[in-house]
């Protein structure tokens, strides 16, 4: 098996190949923001999981990067439609796709992108091909749907932890566990440990998104890529806010109830209220707490699950990998 | 063979199950939209035209309807994104998706609908289903480079008429042909055929779309279900302005240059002056000149081609209709 850092290697340069390619396609307008969102970096989360899911079964990695392709070009496109939905102006420290090529263009080069990942998925051979892109297909649909979920508590007051954690498994943490599964399945590898290591992405991806919604209120913004305090001002339920309105009483949840309904405010002075009263409430360390859960859950699916002790050890220094970025 | 009124049948009353089926799924929102732009009716041409190659080898067309669906599905998604990028308001004589539910909620539908699209095709079984979904992929994209062509186009004063047919191949008679061919494969009829009518699709689709132009300057509203002139409110390179342009010289170029450079007129004016242009200049034949030749080159491959005379009956009839048709 490779070291992380191999295939991490392995599908950045495959990412730089298959974006460079792009380059004078026409139309030009089409394919300016989808090089633009690929050569903007991201930590290439989801197809170093498949390349990892694959490379426990078979050596020859070269073979689906592909498919690792395919999934970084799918998870753009969410981000790319995601940040027009969002009104969101940066994106790793750079102004979003529709800012920089406007909506339409967002839009369209964003629906490219979804066929320029089946383009890709049909490029691997493999028996389970067909499986694997009937799985993907579901997948996305998925995040559709959490995507849909987030937009629609935008709207509302009350968001319960339960949907709250349902959406973001929809929104995020199908697609992690999709790559894992389509990794071991394009490898041919055993049907019981896809489904194992699809419920080790699912976990992973819970823990990923809780740690996205605490960076974005305790993060470092040189590291973070977005603006610190994103989620305060567009009042995301977030579960940092969602806790919070569950623990606050009296005063503190009154003086939080209004930020929230404050339609005109100074946007500094909102983003450190709000992060006073999380800190009062202790929701920082209510979030730590969620994420070790995920953590520690993923972790045991690795223990018990039939694999030679490099996977295991790749496979729980992704995990550490997760829990401690502030990226 | 059935008749073509007998595929029309079964097609509108399988999109009209399939769009029930979605009533009451979950997330509301993201389904809405999705139920409304399939039930508003249409022509439901891709579908009848997969329906039709598949007929032509193969009686149990039931096998292929949620392949038919899908196509009508993807064809969805692409209006309910154009029209958000073209700002229309009204489609079919309704409210357009992003008027009635929002753009938010018309983008992430639409995108569901892709996927919505490829599920739908899983579920046909046909050794050649791989393909056809490799080949509706590649259509897919080049939907989306015609529609960035048509955008581009708005922004120039000089388009060709070269230009313009290329666009409207990309947009819209790719997929036509498409439909065909799929028919065809799914059926596992003869690849020389499947790609005869592929050809047979593309003309076809020419015709269909330069119709489409003309309508919206000729049209009766009534039947066209979209304001008349809507095209020359927003200066679109349609085949008639590009060839007024062509045309045009002294006062008449300067007055159609001048009602293109205008930004603020009445509405109505505009509509019928630049109306009055195309009229002075012929451009009513000039269009109706070039749908015939795309249609006596799509009745030239028919008569060309190596079917039973049933079947060529079957498309010929289908090349009457379009050329004929008021909405």
């Amino acid at each position: 098996m490779y070291p992380l850092e191999e295939l991490q290697k392995k599908i950045d340069a495959e990412i730089v190949k298959r974006t460079d390619r792009l380059t004078g396609r026409k139309p030009g307008g089409l394919y300016a923001p989808v090089e633009y969102s690929l050569s903007v970096g991201g930590k290439r989360l989801r197809p170093v999981l498949l390349l990892l899911g694959y490379n426990i079964f078979s050596e020859d990695v070269e073979k689906v990067l592909p498919a690792a392709f395919a999934l970084e070009v799918f998870h753009n496109f969410t981000l790319l439609h995601d940040d027009i939905m969002d009104e969101a102006d940066m994106r790793r420290n750079k102004p979003t796709a529709h800012l920089k090529f406007g909506v339409n263009n967002a839009i369209l080069s964003g629906d490219a992108m979804v066929f320029l990942s089946y383009q890709n998925l049909f490029e691997c051979q493999s028996p389970n091909l067909m499986r694997v892109m009937e799985m993907f297909t579901k997948s996305a649909l998925e995040v559709c749907k959490g995507q849909q979920y987030d937009m629609d508590f935008e709207n509302r007051m009350e968001v319960t932890e339960a949907e709250y954690l349902k959406m973001i498994k929809l929104k995020t943490a199908v697609l992690l566990g999709l790559s894992l599964k389509a990794g071991v399945l394009l490898a041919e590898g055993p049907e019981e440990i896809a489904g194992q290591l699809y419920d080790f992405g699912l976990n992973l991806g819970m823990a990923f998104q809780l740690q996205d919604d605490w960076l974005d209120s305790f993060g470092n913004q040189k590291f973070f890529g977005k603006k610190i305090g994103g989620d305060i001002l567009s009042n995301k339920k977030t579960f940092l806010l969602i806790s919070a309105l569950q623990r606050a009483t009296g005063k503190t949840k009154s003086d939080l109830v209004g930020w929230l309904k404050m339609d005109s405010f100074n946007r500094d002075k909102k983003i450190s209220a709000v992060i006073d009263i999380y800190n009062q409430l202790g929701v920082s360390e209510l979030t730590r707490n969620k994420i070790d859960e995920y953590i520690i859950r993923a972790e045991e699916i690795v223990k018990n699950i039939t694999l030679k002790e490099e996977a295991k050890k790749r496979l729980l220094e992704f995990t550490g990998k997760i829990s401690n970025r502030e990226v």
